[in-house]
């Protein structure tokens, strides 16, 4: 709660708490992302996963605030720590970060950044299906699941859908991409996403509030998941790299209707099975 | 434009542009942006200005995109050359990234990132007025001067307004640090902001649409303006931030009224001049 002044008068009005948050990987810093205090640890794995430094739950042994309650400053600095026999290398994050290789002649544009990025993930199955009402029921679902942007106006969203139609993950965060990442680390902390998660677990859909950029679409193409809707419009970017990583990129999506823009064959329904 | 199905029907559609920006130093890469192509050298003097990389015009000499008109990727690196007898140092902007010093007793906090900026910025003059009709109209600016938004729904927009009203700088982005950098990066280049610029040249208001987070408080703080507005709600760092820099900080400016996060004694009129 902070205090506001109206109309010459001062009461108090809840606002999206927005706190640093210092992610380490075996004790040493790695970015410092502003976010929402809350599902702390699957910020973390999202980030890092997204990120490339981890491919799955089996790496990490343990995801943990440092320090001690009651400090000044806890619960805003996570450590994820290595499995035995395994070394989580955050120099792929510094790398990454870059979006685009840099060259000496002085090159980078769009184009090289999702060719770059094309090189590290795997283009969703063309015959994976997802049915259209999916796309719709998980962008409702963000306004359902959404108490405090009711309250503050100030907060993203985001959920992942199962194909049967299954919430199953969501959260809200001052900042879009920190959303993603809290949904799709939820998933990979419970082994559901990534190595060694069972055939057929990834969600279908990623639904975010507001605008989808490149980012977003980046944390998806990383995560294999075949369809990205949101309430309201894609960047450039963001449909020439859905196109480019095999995923349907939905806009738009409001009472019932949508725009896509990459994609919109996936949306058919699947042929009928064969049977002999 | 890209293509876009609607009810099974394709058609092409206008969206946000989003392309990488790599921003030099003196040859030397220093951040890479994903933003809307147009007014580049703002954006990247607007941010090397927040970072506190450069002080003002006078310590840069040129502002490029580098190679050749025609060659891949040309217009998304720029390079910021230093002035004659200067030396434009981005080491800063490694430590600035940081946003809160990193201590070996893990903690970090909103409140020790406040007080490390402040230790770099300097509080706006407690005497400086703003009169309140400068943030509804700076407000009322944002939606006449985004043509891109209308059309593509995928624009963040920013303005600076000067004490008599004149709108002094506008910029539509897919980031809103970006559509930020951009502005006041504009007034920096045309030696009104910053280092050598003319006293009392600062812009009063700063506009946003959409929300306010600690990062945009942060780049108003470094250009030491009075007053920032939006036409949404603010984070619980911003109302935090623009409490400890002097800046008063407006939410839901609509309709003439407005919500006011800190500093609401600035919107006071000024006392009427003694004329002995």
């Amino acid at each position: 709660m902070r205090e506001v002044v109206r109309g010459g008068t001062a009461s108090l009005d809840a606002v999206a708490v927005e706190e640093p948050l210092e992610i380490r990987v075996d004790g040493e810093a790695v970015a410092t992302t502003m976010r929402t205090p809350g599902s702390d640890a699957d910020l973390a794995l999202g980030f890092l996963f997204a990120e490339g430094i981890l491919a799955g739950a089996c790496d990490v042994s343990s995801v943990a605030h440092c320090g001690r309650p009651g400090e000044e400053g806890f619960g805003n600095v996570i450590d994820v720590r290595s499995a035995a026999g395994i070394r989580l290398d955050p120099e792929r994050l510094l790398d990454g970060h870059r979006v685009a290789p840099i060259s000496s002649a002085c090159g980078v544009c769009g184009r090289r950044a999702i060719s770059g990025l094309a090189e590290r993930i795997r283009p969703v199955d063309a015959s994976r299906r997802v049915a259209p009402a999916l796309l719709v029921s998980a962008v409702e679902a963000i306004s359902r699941s959404q108490p405090a942007f009711a309250r503050t106006g100030g907060l993203h969203a985001a959920v992942l859908v199962g194909d049967g139609g299954a919430l199953l993950a969501a959260a809200e965060d001052v900042g879009r991409h920190n959303a993603v990442d809290k949904v799709i680390g939820a998933l990979v902390r419970a082994g559901r996403l990534g190595a060694g998660a069972p055939p057929g677990s990834a969600p279908a859909v990623l639904a975010v509030s507001g605008r989808t950029g490149f980012e977003i679409v980046q944390k998806a193409a990383a995560a294999g998941l075949p369809a990205v809707a949101s309430i309201s419009a894609p960047t450039s970017l963001a449909v020439d790299l859905a196109a480019a990583a095999g995923i349907t990129l939905a806009g738009f999506v409001r009472g019932g209707a949508m725009n896509v823009y990459a994609h919109a064959e996936r949306l058919a329904p699947a042929a009928a099975p064969v049977h002999p």
